[in-house]
């Protein structure tokens, strides 16, 4: 269903922009996991508005209320409701959207498919939306320091606009990430990447980018062939994400300008284990990990809310025009980050549950 | 689960590269949808082995049986079986790959998962297995002729290795794919594509590239928000066919380096329709069609298996040289064409269903 | 999932007895259903505790919130989120069930389980766990409301421990199932009924019976073949309830004691329709409705909560009393009248969105 | 899905009573389980027509094949698909059925729902159709030896009709149960219901009666909370099955007219473990498995195909009467009993798979 996602670690997140509050319920969660609000709040914290300077101003704390499944600091197994209410909603600031579609937004799209949209801030279609994944994959990660301790993931703004950073993923650290507010941990493209960002805002235009993500001890077996091929499924979780346009694993679409024996990864047996000389695969053959970094790549367009005046339509069908007033990110890369490492997290908490369900192991 | 894939049209296939046959059980088919075995194998036909020069030269008919569902010409709405038969299954060729792991396969990651595998031509990370996803399409197809008689899907192939085909999504049919071995609607690339081909398999060695599709005839409103957006789901089915590394919709990859202002695709009224003037978004807004004809691309790796020796370990952790001896593709892509085109249907098919089911139309 | 049900009307709930509250989350509600917090409430209140003097006592009002998917007092196809904040929770009241395993409760076996528990009130195993279903269920029925229009849910008390009430299923209604705190429509056994609940409870113990339920005007065609057979959710769906022991439909075991002849419904013609004389299949026929009036009935057990002493054993093993000292219900018959009601309303809202979805109509 | 079962194990059946075969593909199975054809016809042989001189005379011998996912005698973790090819199929029986509806079969409501139906025998409402339950259960018993060794389940007869079987359930075994072709431990019980079924064909007529299932050795721990209680779960698979009526658990309807005082199952220290001096609560408390023996009813109608005469109406509103031809059961209780038994292992092996991905232990 369009708001529940996972076979065993499942989550069905609800609200709006505007209303009571955003937020998830977890069906499935492991007993006996160590969770509090100051987990979860942490990487609310990193994907919360009104962080830094580059970002949207909407003034929300998102703090979040633990309003079942927990008990003396410990997951129960039962269903974990988080809540996060809104506080800093203005729905003023969107009665031009009532009747006027914006572009490229889900205004249009909505209407088309329910007849009925909550106009105020993109209500369903809102980034806050958001939220309730990021809470959720805030406790997946405790899931996953018992069930794969060595497991790591750790995402990064790879590129905004032109600008590319280098970045080795076998060495990149979140405190590198976290260590700017543009979230790239290529010290030399930080400050031409903060310039862009502000300039696009001043000419009240925006930006896109990739976000690159890194998972290092993954381990061996996790995934499934066909259909819920673990590629696939970070696939779908990616490309759910607001504002995405691609994803690619591994060698990606540049791995289809290389001949097969230019693009194998040949096996070794290196630290007494099997692993391969080169990781083309991206950390996934046949659906299933090999115990290799996984990494891939997520294209974020250009957000679609800018400031400069745009051609468009009514619900009516009439002509008009628009410039958006409500508060916005210039560039959602450094946003992104969390998100993505956050939907990585979900996607591979599941596929442990599932492992350890068939196969009795992870 | 992982060979089951739809919430509405839903289908589990089975089978493996060597052994009783592959094939498929639809469950929640609609009644009254005229199937019959002639329908099915058309497009088997388009996938299977042998059917031109430049692919596998595996001599398999690929006959289908329907076992079920079906009566008199039409679906009864309950579960649909069809069988197809392994007939050229040549386990001998595979003797090697008992022990040995085939670099960038599944071979290591299947053992490492399920402590098994059946190691004759592939099992069930053989791409026999889509003969299951392709005869489930075919049933997909009949049924959106029902819920959406102007919905069309187009997929060719847009490039190989380096050669990339110039082709206008707005008009390129299915004929014109069909005119070629290579299923490239572009005049001008076919022969070189072919060459190519051919020289890389003189070589022992293989090449990749990229599909697209275009959709076009999408009612606008299929689609859901949040997880399951329809570029998500798009995203998942393609990156779930073997040797996927890349999936991208509309502006893709290269829509990263447009500013906001560049990218948005602009509402108008056009035919007294809410149209837009351009369609960088890729026929979808916030998860939901808008309409416009959808496209994407997808991007295949180069064969894994091709005759030059490469460097590899047994599943002793003894290292060894490897060979394939197999029949095999040196360029999988005429064949993905019609896989690709299958996971569309497929999933709009679903979310045809989705949305007749919640939103009561289509 | 253990704490979601529905297919395509999907709720997915939460809370325990104590704690931040209880609640539910809808996922696939159709748009444009009206729906308000007043329309909830009222079968909240059908299920609070304290609402006459022979239910628990415990002080909720059970208001609730509704924090998303609501729009100008229309769904929007969103998911719509419910809570209901717990108010008179008394911990202090359960500090004995903190070791001591409670008879025929489900203290042990959700140790034996999670090896954790919530042992304030019930935790999760608590019937407030039923106020997300009853809120789930209001909107169904708003939602059913459309879809079938002359649809009708009764369910009332039919026995409790040997008095057996005398109700015409066909002409049953809700004011008379609601005239009276026991929630029995037959007028000569309200009164031996609560009388015999006071009783019971002056004894500190407790009795049993069962709900009946008619559902009238069911269009023909609902529910599936084989497993999802509309029995066989209805079963579930009951027995998924608090104390619940049993589930029969139409003849149900009594039925096994008549021959063939004697218990096939002929077919006749009936004001213009195929309707059957008699109605022992009890509306269902191979798993589908066949227009005739649904009626099952379902046998709850005596409260498992008693005030009498009890012999049981603590967590470390050890041998001890335990007599009862929260507030409970001496009877959960008129307790579970709107369960049983919010459970068919659920089964059948899935159920006719399954039929629109696959088969085009209602 | 109508056709698919279980949430880990997870079973997509198919087939009719005439046509190609009848199947099932099983997904999610632990690898290196040992399997064979010959495993999987052990059980169908005891489901199977022609098995005596008290079932139906239809001359199937519902040989399977296995297709798919077992290599050397072991499961692989892929599909494992089985089919049973129909042999003895007469479409002629049952010309009569193509226009007039068998009273309290699935022949109106088929049509009700899908406006189509397979008329010949049944279709998808054949008893046939439990062939893919069954074989998938034979499967699923593989998987339980595994998981949980000392899990042992005995269905029987309980009644038919009138006579009552009495039967300790703490020491009833499976050979018992299989030594007499009513398939009844209670050795005084067996000549008067055999008799009693012979009598009944020879009137043309039919009957019903229960089937009584226990499960030993069932592990502390399996089932889940609120939906999916393992009640639940078993009250859905056994209501799935054809011509049930009803399902009762542990004390069941009859426990309605005990106190809590006479029905509450005390805990004490036995053996070193915590187990209950009584068993009224089936062996499950609060959704989950105590430990204890888990046992339960089914009521089966009397078969609804009888030779006598009787009353009903066309497809075309027409009166008409109808007397079976086809070749029938005189009573279904004795192949009830292997179906019972197959679909409480469904319901076991897919909770135990549940219980070890989520607690990480059986």
């Amino acid at each position: 269903m369009s708001s529940q996602y996972g076979h065993l670690f499942r989550i069905a997140t609800f609200g709006e922009s505007h209303g009571g509050g955003v937020g998830v319920v977890i069906d499935g969660c492991p007993p006996l996991v160590e969770l509090s609000e100051a987990v979860i709040q942490r990487d609310l914290d990193r994907r919360r508005p009104g962080q830094s300077e580059i970002v949207t101003q909407r003034a929300e704390e998102d703090r979040c209320e633990i309003l079942s499944g927990v008990f003396e600091g410990k997951t129960t197994g039962t269903p974990i409701a988080i809540l996060v209410r809104n506080k800093d909603a203005r729905p003023e600031a969107y009665a031009e959207m009532q009747t006027a579609y914006r572009p490229s937004h889900a205004d249009f799209t909505y209407d088309a498919k329910y007849g009925i949209r909550n106009w105020q801030g993109g209500g369903r279609a809102s980034a806050r939306e958001t939220i309730g994944r990021v809470a959720a994959a805030a406790v997946a990660k405790q899931v996953l320091k018992q069930l794969a301790p060595k497991l790591e993931i750790v995402a990064f703004v790879k590129s905004i606009h032109e600008l590319v950073a280098e970045v080795d993923g076998a060495t990149v650290t979140q405190e590198q990430v976290e260590s700017n507010i543009v979230r790239c941990p290529d010290e030399k493209s930080v400050e031409p990447m903060i310039e862009l960002i502000k300039t696009m805002r001043s000419h009240g235009d925006s930006v896109g980018g990739t976000v690159e993500c890194v998972i290092r001890g993954v381990p061996a077996g996790l995934g499934e062939p066909v259909f819920d091929k673990l590629e696939a499924e970070l696939a779908k979780a990616m490309m759910s994400l607001p504002a995405t346009k691609g994803f690619e694993i591994g060698s990606g679409f540049a791995g289809t300008r290389l001949t097969g024996s230019q693009h194998n990864d040949p096996f070794e047996i290196r630290g007494g284990e099997i692993r391969t000389t080169s990781n083309r695969s991206g950390g996934v053959q046949g659906g299933i990990s090999n115990g290799e970094p996984i990494f891939f790549r997520v294209a974020f367009k250009p957000t679609a809310t800018i400031a400069q005046k745009q051609q468009t339509v009514t619900n009516a069908g009439e002509p008009t025009e628009l410039a958006a007033r409500g508060r916005h990110d210039p560039c959602v890369l450094p946003r992104a980050v969390p998100m993505v490492e956050a939907m990585a997290a979900l996607v591979l908490c599941d596929h442990a549950l599932r492992q350890r369900a068939q196969c009795g192991k992870i």
